[in-house]
């Protein structure tokens, strides 16, 4: 059913969609390690479940769930959302799943990027990671989709975007990271992902705001709402944390031109009033090779990273007196979908947002 | 995707079809545990794969296999066989799979029975037996197929044959044994079945031919060729272990009428001329709570145990003198089917065959 291919999806006819394309599904993975997610990841898979249930009413949901976990998470997930065994080390399905590409025909195909748990040996942030490895190839093959594989390239969903026709917008911070393709230079790294996303242009932002991270995954900062407008983390007050990162990018995006030659709109997306702090870091398990957390760290908290789906977007909500602002100002971009919040400060302790643990899958033949 | 439904089959209007009507798909589990199979499973899995790949010739398979197990197998198997990662306690998909039902629309739904390894705390073959038990339901859940539950009954694929007009063929020796179901009468045991299966006949044959193992499957005794037809083990020879058997099965359903009123024609399937011997049994790991396997112990082998697949007939081979009689004559029931035959001693090793391996999910809308 699913085959692995040498070719390219760019020679094969492939291309990436955008987001805001037709979706088939949203695949998600259980959270369950109690050295990232407080109090042995309970509150976390209520977060996750809320989740699954907001995109639920847009179009189907597929949660992959651990030999050890799947019997809680079938019970708490309503029978609508399908669940599926798969082994994983963490529940980070933008990254470690596969990219999908469509053909003019319809017909899918799935990206099997290498993945190395955000920089390997260097400044991964956990390890092993052979379990989230395999999460591509397992995922298009109960899905029979054929898959492309990069071995040697390590690439994550979450640090890069697309508008589905030729342009990309990414940050120099990850993908130039030490961790990821060392051996690569820019122009060998921007030809890769020319050939695998069948793009023409890529729009390179400096930095991401979470460098301890994800080395800056795009997610957070920036994103495409259609073809020729993209969305941007915006603040002009000098004193936020991330002022400096959302002004460069606004400015980068703000005098961009795309691959069909547009000068891109770009719409502000405010940040958080109040930092997102951590808290109760005493029930998260230490453990060696793991990184240590305490009260009061700032954890990314972004409203950029919603998702897209099918008729709406589903937005993180922080309890932040700008969470109604967030709503508003994403409502303003997509006038014709729904817009739901839903709280997702469990998600932001334990590292990423609703665009980290999906992934869609574009609708097909 | 998929529900439990708390009504029952019959009441739903759902019936199980013959193997013989139009299947969807066939899936396996493949084998590894070193304290049933020889060599650390690895003749086993190279056996699995043959059948696997007998079978994909003739519509698509999918293997689940363990986390530990799923590189391993992926690379054994052709691209076209899916695979799929479940965990599990053996390799039996007859039966701890699900028993598929149909609709007259063409929907199909699947039994999620209790399974408890062949007997459970009273003979059973092995402890624990949970995830066996929850592959029913992790089956239909991968398909999107809703779910019956029957907590409380225990039934294995194995031990029934339907010839999806009303009629089943069982065992006494499987149905009635004592770790089953000892606190049902033989009259609920039937209604039972006649509910959930959608039966108005049952056809009771006294004794399988494996007590020790199965406590007697009908699937190493009988099956529908089609409807109004049935196909019996048959020797004529009273030195076989299992004329007896053989003789008594063949006489209760040649005297048999179906649900429909028919008398059954029923045709003759041979047995091997030798009994297929254990040797390596060194090489099988020896764990408390597990069979201990001497070399020399008969293992059952018979040509009963084929699978109808759509358009051929995958029938044992066990180097035997009788290996192409058998062939002949289930060529002769099915003379519009390609028959093929596939060695399987390794197979019967580990205590069954291909139809023991096996389980058909209907075609469906």
């Amino acid at each position: 059913m699913a085959k692995r291919i040498d070719s390219t999806p760019k020679k094969d006819g492939y291309r990436m969609p955008g987001e805001f394309e037709p979706q088939r599904q949203i695949w998600m993975i259980w959270p369950e390690r109690p050295d990232n997610w407080r109090n042995g990841a309970k509150p976390a898979q209520r977060a996750f479940a809320n989740v699954a249930i907001a995109i639920s009413q847009f179009e189907p949901v597929t949660m992959v769930a651990s030999r050890e976990q799947y019997a809680n998470c079938r019970n708490m997930l309503p029978p609508e959302i399908r669940v599926v065994e798969m082994s994983n080390d963490d529940a980070w399905m933008r990254d470690c799943g596969p990219t999908f590409v469509v053909n003019d025909k319809g017909c899918v195909r799935g990206i099997d990027w290498d993945f190395n748990a955000w920089g390997g040996l260097v400044d991964g942030l956990y390890f092993p990671w052979a379990n989230d490895d395999a999460i591509a190839q397992k995922v298009c093959e109960i899905e029979g989709v054929d898959t492309y594989r990069t071995p040697g390239f390590v690439l994550e969903g979450g640090s890069i975007h697309v508008d589905g026709e030729g342009t990309l917008i990414t940050t120099e911070m990850c993908l130039l990271s030490e961790g990821r393709n060392p051996h690569m230079t820019k122009e060998q790294i921007e030809e890769q992902l020319k050939e695998y996303l069948n793009l023409e242009k890529i729009i390179w932002i400096k930095d991401g705001i979470d460098p301890e991270e994800t080395n800056g995954h795009i997610d957070d900062v920036a994103c495409f709402v259609r073809p020729g407008e993209a969305a941007c983390i915006w603040t002009d007050d000098p004193a936020n944390p991330f002022y400096e990162e959302a002004q460069a990018a606004y400015k980068t995006l703000s005098e961009a031109t795309d691959a069909k030659g547009r000068k891109l709109k770009v719409h502000k997306l405010c940040l958080t009033k109040k930092p997102c702090l951590l808290s109760g870091a005493e029930t998260i398990d230490a453990v060696e090779g793991t990184l240590p957390r305490e009260d009061g760290e700032v954890c990314i908290a972004s409203y950029m990273n919603f998702l897209i789906v099918n008729g709406g977007v589903v937005v993180p909500q922080y309890d932040d007196e700008n969470d109604k602002l967030a709503l508003e100002q994403i409502q303003a971009m997509f006038p014709d979908r729904k817009v739901v919040g839903v709280s997702t400060k469990e998600v932001v302790f334990g590292g990423g947002n609703i665009h980290c643990i999906t992934q869609q899958q574009p609708a097909g033949r």
